[in-house]
């Protein structure tokens, strides 16, 4: 089947004919399609069933073009190809973390998986004071198993080059190292800010330490392949609710530090600390609230770390050397 | 044509059909071919012209076996194709410091080039105490050129991973895993060594320091991907006569770190140097070729490395960055 983007009706017959969803919507199905993506970068579908109405997925496509200038079409609809199968990946490493993929088509460049419809994405609610007493639990799971058991700690050579070679990303990558190690640190048109923070724009391209201090790190993004990492994983990528934790939007999927998604949920649990100076004027929950976000974030890393050690020693204890 | 090993016959018919050698023998030339490869790895034939004194080539097939057992058939004759492209790519990026490649057959893994009958393998040669004149500035060039050419410093992301995807090759980067990072340090069948050295043997192996050391080494050979190294520069992997200097057997190529090739051409230079107080009894001409080969290491080093920095300068100054 050739490319073409799915509408609201064509996409009841694409989900009716594949043959991996004959298991998710029996035969008699009464489908129905609502498009809720942004348009401007995928096409995303719920598919609810209206005769049996625990069933349901999404279809998510990429379109053939993104808002970012100059990418050409065949390198920008690949990018469904690394969440599709990253999310693969995590259905197999760290189950139950992520939305269970049903089908993905690479020649439609859709991927349709399950539909987290009692969840919501975590980035709201953090801003609404939520707790979430599993968070710490499963962020560090998911981030030990699907950092060590995709790094050479755990796989031998070969097994991990054969990984490695079918996440090489970049266009997706590109846009990471313009818009978080480039861009921001000089004259740039794409970026964008609130003329109070003038001064501070102007400081932080003249300060020569820190620019030197973000190439470091730009340059440990590009080269240091030691692991699968998601590459954007903020509160925006996870979805949550009292009992379950989700990890979605894995298209910046490539071979990374394995400290970078673990910087990035520790990050957005910082930003999100300094957030509720404006969103909690109530000095009293402000600080209570400040403290979960400390506790939550010293735990993310301490948990995290700590199951990757213990997994690290539990391999090398079974693959004893002699010496 | 499907895969089939060439012998001394059937290479004359293979070297004749293939167009990409129309240029180099004329149609009446009259070939003949003698294998001089060792057997166990490739079949190399050196093609001579009886009526063009002046036309050859050497024809470099990999056979579908390594010695190194546990090796599957299209991993290992892969190889010729990393050789291959790497060698395109030197004939590119530092002119007349490699063989020049004519042609390339995938399915035969069959790798036709320059023969170089007016060469020697340096090795030989340094221990019978030759000098080079031309060597410092031929490898230091070769080594600065293809290093910066392939970096993160002068490719843009994109350039750089397409380039990267090409020398993902899990098989031979194994062989320098195990046989230069891992088994020295360790009981392993694959070491052989002189009684004499048991004592050093066993304290290598219980010198803990040393092992954290090399496995943080390792970790940079394995995961740090900054530059298209050769990976396996030793003067045995270079051909040289009094004018001219050409880097040969490259089926290591590979994406890591750029300081590999460096280092191997140094610590190749100072093993030379020690030899020689086995090969060199007289105390006089000892000093004196040792001298030159410090002077020789020295300067690779400090050369290679200035160039790149003048190549990385260069670059800046083309695109300036406005703060």
């Amino acid at each position: 089947m050739a490319y073409q983007p799915l509408d609201e009706q064509t996409v009841i017959d694409y989900v009716k004919n594949r043959a991996p969803m004959q298991h998710i919507f029996p035969q008699d199905a009464n489908l129905s399609a609502s498009e809720v993506g942004d348009g401007n970068l995928n096409l995303v579908f719920i598919i609810r069933c209206a005769n049996y109405p625990d069933r349901s997925a999404v279809v998510k496509q990429a379109l053939p073009y993104l808002r970012v200038a100059g990418e050409s079409w065949p390198l920008t609809r690949e990018r469904v190809r690394f969440e599709a199968q990253s999310l693969m990946q995590y259905n197999q490493l760290a189950p139950g973390l992520a939305p269970e993929v049903y089908d993905y088509n690479d020649e439609m460049s859709a991927l349709t998986m399950e539909y987290l419809g009692h969840h919501q994405i975590m980035r709201k609610p953090l801003v609404a004071r939520q707790v979430f007493p599993n968070f710490v639990d499963h962020i560090s799971t998911f981030l030990a198993r699907t950092l060590f058991f995709t790094s050479d700690l755990y796989l031998t050579g070969p097994a991990k080059k054969a990984l490695q070679a079918k996440y090489i990303n970049p266009a997706l990558c590109k846009i990471q190292e313009d818009f978080v190690y480039t861009n921001p640190y000089k004259t740039s048109p794409e970026n964008k800010w609130n003329p109070k923070f003038d001064a501070e724009v102007r400081a932080t391209r003249a300060n020569a330490p820190l620019k030197i201090a973000i190439a470091e790190v730009k340059e440990t993004y590009i080269a240091h392949a030691q692991a699968l990492v998601h590459g954007d994983l903020h509160t925006g990528s996870i979805m949550v609710n009292e009992t379950e934790t989700k990890v979605i939007d894995s298209e910046f999927a490539f071979y990374g530090p394995m400290g970078y998604d673990i910087g990035n949920v520790l990050a957005h649990l910082v930003l999100n600390y300094l957030t509720h100076y404006a969103h909690t004027p109530n000095a009293g929950e402000r600080a209570a609230y400040q403290a979960y976000l400390l506790d939550t974030t010293r735990d993310v890393w301490e948990e995290s770390l700590a199951e990757i050690m213990e997994k690290a020693k539990a391999h090398r204890a079974a693959h004893k050397v002699t010496t």
